[in-house]
């Protein structure tokens, strides 16, 4: 069965677009970390949780299509799914829609990796973290 | 034969860092484009022409990987390819280095179209534009 | 008799910190940008209808004092207030506090000025815009 | 006798500018910062050294007058120069211009103090890092 992707919505602000009037494509992977950010404060734990233990989520690819372009003042509703949920590293999926017009904007992937910040080396990503995500994993 | 990169060096400044103290993931996207500028100078055509002709370059595909982070004050020097050179579009492979330990940091590439702003569509790349991209098509 | 501010909330995102692992100074300017945004879609005049009759708004001042950082996850209220209405400009005084433990964080003020983009002169605002914002100013 | 100003140069790139056609307002602050640290280069002074020593410069003031707007592509020269040196601070009076042109685009100011990262406190700036500062100073 197919998980549930969790959603957020953001409003593009000026400082978003660059000089073709449009959204600068940079920008979506900022969106994308506020989806995660946000997905992570619903799940109820803190990165700062994670950051004291001496573990953190660098990131080791990013991918993303452009299908249409945002412009100021769009409202965006940001899909967010584990494509994969791994040892040590996860697979988020991603999809951006114009909120209004429903139009696919931009999807892709990150992957990003649980490390340790000391010795710099990817570990197992936490039990009680693993569980919270699997509820949104394929 | 394989086509000598262009290359270019940047320096990394306080507000591309964030608070893992290593440079945001989204600014590579951003170098990249600085590179693909001083790119284009370099080749003595200028963006300004070009979009008084009512074309320009979105991008429709970004992808990077992520090897070693870097950090504020890094010399950073940006590889540029052009990975394939198409009818409307070019795909620049790009890889950047420390310029300093010669480290590998990043590797990836970006897709853009050359794109008629009036009516949104894909145009074919204007023949003297393709003529000086050619020398570095794989 | 005092004017109500007009209030509005924000959260910190990890792109809006710097290596210092608190948000990059020139952030607050954005921040002040959502929070004047907010403002205008809350009295229902758009910035696209403005544009669209050729006006636009750029800054000719920008003031800006920090008191305390602001950190990642951070929930921001920013308070805007029109310190001065003028015929083709306006000032706007700002506050903004960590939403939690009420502490201020930065203090200051913008003047944006009225401006037809053709001719790049100051003009006079509009009165159904001046008439929105007389309620706010001092 | 007035002290010469410390120069440096900067490209705007595209990612610099907004829906506006212009460099984005808070974006000066970022350029300043750069010649700020081109500057501590230059006088041969590492923030890393200042940072191992656990101390860094936080801003307590920003301020800055827009007089014309620069362009994606445009050649910026930006002064520095020391309009302050006191026992914990330093302020900063800049300007911006466009270097082709010579037309003056910003200018403005910045107070930093002199801080322990430990304590919060401000700190009397080091005397090899002040004697290095008096030159530029008025």
């Amino acid at each position: 069965m197919a998980p549930t992707p969790f959603k957020t919505v953001l409003r593009v602000t000026w400082a978003d677009t660059d000089a073709a009037q449009v959204v600068h494509y940079s920008n979506y992977f900022r969106f994308l970390e506020r989806a995660e950010e946000d997905f992570y404060r619903y799940l109820g734990f803190s990165f700062f949780d994670i950051a004291k233990r001496g573990f953190w989520f660098p990131r080791v690819e990013a991918f993303c299509q452009y299908r249409k372009p945002a412009r100021y003042n769009d409202l965006i509703e940001v899909e967010l799914i584990i494509e994969e949920l791994r040892e040590k590293s996860v697979k988020y999926g991603f999809r951006m829609f114009n909120k209004e017009t429903e139009v696919l904007l931009v999807e892709g992937y990150v992957v990003i990796v649980m490390a340790d910040k000391q010795t710099q080396k990817a570990i197992q990503i936490p039990k009680e973290i693993a569980d919270k995500l699997k509820p949104f994993s394929k």
